[in-house]
């Protein structure tokens, strides 16, 4: 099923999260990753969702959103020029003799070194969904220790407009 | 009130999300920033709440959070040594002959320009809040067009364990 990256601009009161969230999950679909944050105005909160589901369903659910009193604005970024971009802070096991191998797999993939251990580091890498799963990839072999994902976020370019 | 920031390891099951949004929001919590994304296993999430609040009535919620059966661990890194990091995508006015200047921004904050328009920029930036935060109000005299965040996410440091 195809992923869809829903964008809603909110209004920052408490129940609004609450309710969008339930309004997908009554209807079974599995929220891969979510972002609330704030935005250039305090007064609203900017919520981005990717769920896979039914087309129809989904295209409900979005009329839905677009009708709760405290929403302002949904988009669906998928199929338009936008950029994409997650975040993960990851801890990787690496003794001192391993470390260097690591730090070039950090290197190529501009991700930082923001923390080092006895025998791991810490990892901060920013980009597309690929980019992101590429490095993980090849930093499994190391051994994961712990993971934190943020959701994925987007904007719409505006150099292809 | 002092900001605590909550990070579950939860099953990756439809509901669990919208519970623990409930189980917040119920009590009026205002949670400020919210990420979930995907751990080392694809059998769970990770979801990491920014939440300001009575302290007591948010040691009871984070009692009541471990007893769901869906939740595995609960850990709130307030007072801990963690690396906290943010990522925003923000989209500012820049004419041709302003562009230099933001770019320059860009660089000392270690911002990156991900999409060039015919009178804008739009910069990725990854930090602690107070980094992130002072970026963004230097740019806000060029004029914020648009913006997105991902809510924080923490793990612990090593380092000083």
């Amino acid at each position: 099923m195809k992923k869809h990256i829903i964008s809603a601009l909110v209004e920052n009161k408490s129940g609004v999260l609450a309710h969008m969230v339930g309004l997908f999950s009554a209807r079974g679909f599995n929220i891969d990753s979510l972002a609330v944050g704030e935005t250039e105005d305090p007064q609203f909160s900017r919520i981005t969702m990717v769920v896979a589901g039914d087309e129809q369903i989904l295209e409900q659910v979005r009329k839905q959103l677009q009708r709760l009193v405290n929403v302002v604005k949904v988009q669906d970024f998928s199929g338009t020029a936008a950029v994409e971009r997650d975040l993960v802070l990851v801890r990787v096991s690496a003794a001192p003799a391993k470390r260097r191998e690591v730090m070039e797999l950090a290197q190529v993939f501009r991700a930082r070194i923001v923390d080092v251990g006895h025998s791991d580091v810490m990892i901060e890498v920013v980009g597309k969904e690929d980019k992101v799963q590429a490095l993980l990839g090849l930093l499994a072999r190391y051994g994961i220790v712990e993971m934190a994902r943020t959701g994925r976020i987007a904007l719409a370019r505006s150099s292809r407009g």
